[in-house]
């Protein structure tokens, strides 16, 4: 049973648990198996190839090789090597060009280009939070040396045209990255059928742990490092590395590919369960983002004359997030929703409910009655 | 009983095993306690309030506030994060004063400052491994922006004279800064004791894993962030934070405050006992470094007439390093060793012994017996 203190979790597009499988992977690593790969002797060269063994688990999952997998320590790191590793690596093109529902890892950077004198160019999305096509088309310059576009967005879950753009810029010889933290292991990925040269992946969306991530970087794409030490990673990510959390993210990797497809139904299934049952309870309530091009663990709604953290603060038996900011001079609606149109005061009606593995149509019912309930009574209906 | 898979680990500076202790407190973290500590739900609440306890671990074990530490994914970062932050951060001083016996990270950001056009110094050590305090002081400048110190060298673990520095550093407006990598956790380190403004920590060298490290930055040191991003960590390190090996390097360092004293005893009982079975049946063997002035745990030796990779290779029941470098065009001697004034030929006959909580006096016996018969097998004298 749910209670305040083991609330049901619909919060995955936040972090995920760890999956057991994942786990058993990792423990040897954390015992007997200490090894530092860095080490010739015996210790060192079982973390060696317990490295390498993650490394072509993840390659696998993206379509990738095993050379182009270097791993991270998350997706904010993984974000920072590709955008400032590309902007550094080709000093001659002075131009970037993203979009305005980036995470805030790819957003600061690009701010932070822009003081150092790059020019940046934000593609605008649609009422349905996709990136128009054209517009972002017109906005590739001579000089773009990359394009870097999240693939699906963290608080709609609505999955961006990464293919169809990246064609086009790659055609212009920019390079292409994208932000995939949300979409690895929830949707196929593939790094030749969305023709990315850089793709971030992040460890605790997919059910590895905290603390790991992988950028993608196709075979010959020049890249400066953020760090410097000593060789590791062929010294684009030095530091002795996380043999635990790597074998983890191979781990999981390795399980999302087996899982993809039969899970992507299930999840489709409660998350619709999930979005019917909350319609029927409270009228008005509106979906935000694509109705179908969207990731299939993620619901944004939009409760009408109440804000979400209301919502959220009087259904306990709920954990999710509502993907506004409350600050000291109070709450500020998502950069998300309004990039998409929506009217703050509306934006801020808004409840992330993001749906798991380990999520049951059990848990979907109890949280739609609750959240209902909370509704009511922030609207001033009370109990019914 | 050692085998060539499982032999006899020496090699606890290169990493250490996860302590049975560290790993009990991150299990909760690794399983149902998986809250992102960025959510305001409960789970994200108490990942929060273990993160907040960790830091306050760490802080404890270097006489630092909480909120002084800022936990990275390792040295290698904290050491960039430090020594480029503060660059970055006071670009008026254009010098660097650093040692000739650095690891890579530091030795490789200091040439990468002075392709940016900083002056760097570099502090010369004396024969047994200690920088000459008079000539670090005299290479001081009034534009020193940071002075940057290994405490204990990881491959002769002699203690350096940073205490003596920091002193003459800061009266002249310099930050200092000590890689304190293989110290923390073996000796008493405390940061109000050495003078130090900034002070990086490597859990997988103190019995956390490898993945997880702090940098102690002194209230009032202005940085900049090495990557952008969320907020975390006062936005000086953005990304999720890796809750369970950050509970884990909190454990690490109050599993070393309670250890320090009665565990160093052993250690150094157990080193010179295998320094002295070692020298009564290899005539001529050298130590490397400081008599006294070492870690506890550190015994670097050079065999006479033997390559140190050669013994190692006679040797299978024992796992060490040499601090030599194999490459392709053969072996290169160890750059510390050779700082200090030895020979190519004489350093290349280097061991690094380095012992752990788990040793033991039998493991040193056989390791010493080991040892001895590869060295005459190496010189040619053959089993005796």
């Amino acid at each position: 049973m749910p209670s305040s203190e083991q609330p049901i979790y619909l919060d995955y597009n936040a972090t995920t648990p760890v999956a057991p499988e994942v786990l058993e992977a990792m423990l040897p690593y954390l015992r007997g198996e200490f090894g530092n790969p860095s080490s010739t002797h015996p210790y060192g060269r079982r973390a060696r190839e317990a490295v390498d063994q993650a490394r072509a688990q993840v390659a696998a999952l993206l379509g990738a090789r095993a050379e182009e997998i270097f791993f991270t320590s998350g997706g904010t790191e993984a974000n920072n090597l590709a955008i400032r590793g590309v902007a550094q690596a080709r000093p001659e093109r002075r131009h970037v060009l993203t979009s305005t529902i980036e995470h805030p890892a790819t957003e600061r950077l690009c701010r932070h280009l822009e003081r150092q004198g790059w020019a940046v160019s934000r593609a605008a999305v649609d009422a349905e939070g996709r990136v128009r096509v054209d517009e972002a088309t017109a906005a590739l310059r001579k000089d773009t040396a990359l394009v870097t576009l999240i693939h699906a967005n963290n608080e709609t879950g609505v999955l961006q045209p990464v293919r169809e753009l990246a064609a086009l810029a790659r055609a212009q010889g920019a390079l292409v990255h994208t932000d995939a933290a949300q979409s690895v292991g929830k949707v196929p990925v593939d790094v030749d059928g969305l023709g990315v040269d850089l793709l971030t992946v992040v460890g605790h969306k997919l059910y590895a742990p905290k603390g790991v991530g992988a950028l993608y970087v196709r075979q010959g794409t020049r890249l400066e490092p953020l760090a410097l030490g000593g060789g590791q990673e062929h010294g684009l990510r030095p530091g002795t590395e996380n043999v635990p959390y790597i074998v983890g993210l191979g781990a999981a990797c390795e399980l999302a590919r087996g899982r993809l497809g039969k899970d992507t139904e299930r999840l489709v299934e409660l998350r619709e369960r999930l979005w019917w049952r909350l319609q029927a309870e409270v009228p008005g309530m509106r979906l935000t983002g694509h109705p179908t091009q969207r990731l299939p663990n993620t619901l944004n709604v939009r409760f009408p004359g109440a804000r979400g953290s209301a919502v959220l603060a009087g259904a306990p038996e709920v954990a999710a997030s509502t993907g506004s900011a409350c600050h000291e001079g109070g709450e500020t609606a998502s950069s998300i929703l309004l990039a998409m149109g929506i009217a703050p005061e509306e934006a801020l009606g808004a409840v992330r409910l993001t749906l798991g593995h380990a999520t049951t149509s059990e848990e979907v019912d109890v949280a739609a009655s609750a959240l209902a309930r909370a509704w009511r009574a922030a609207t001033g209906g009370g109990e019914r």
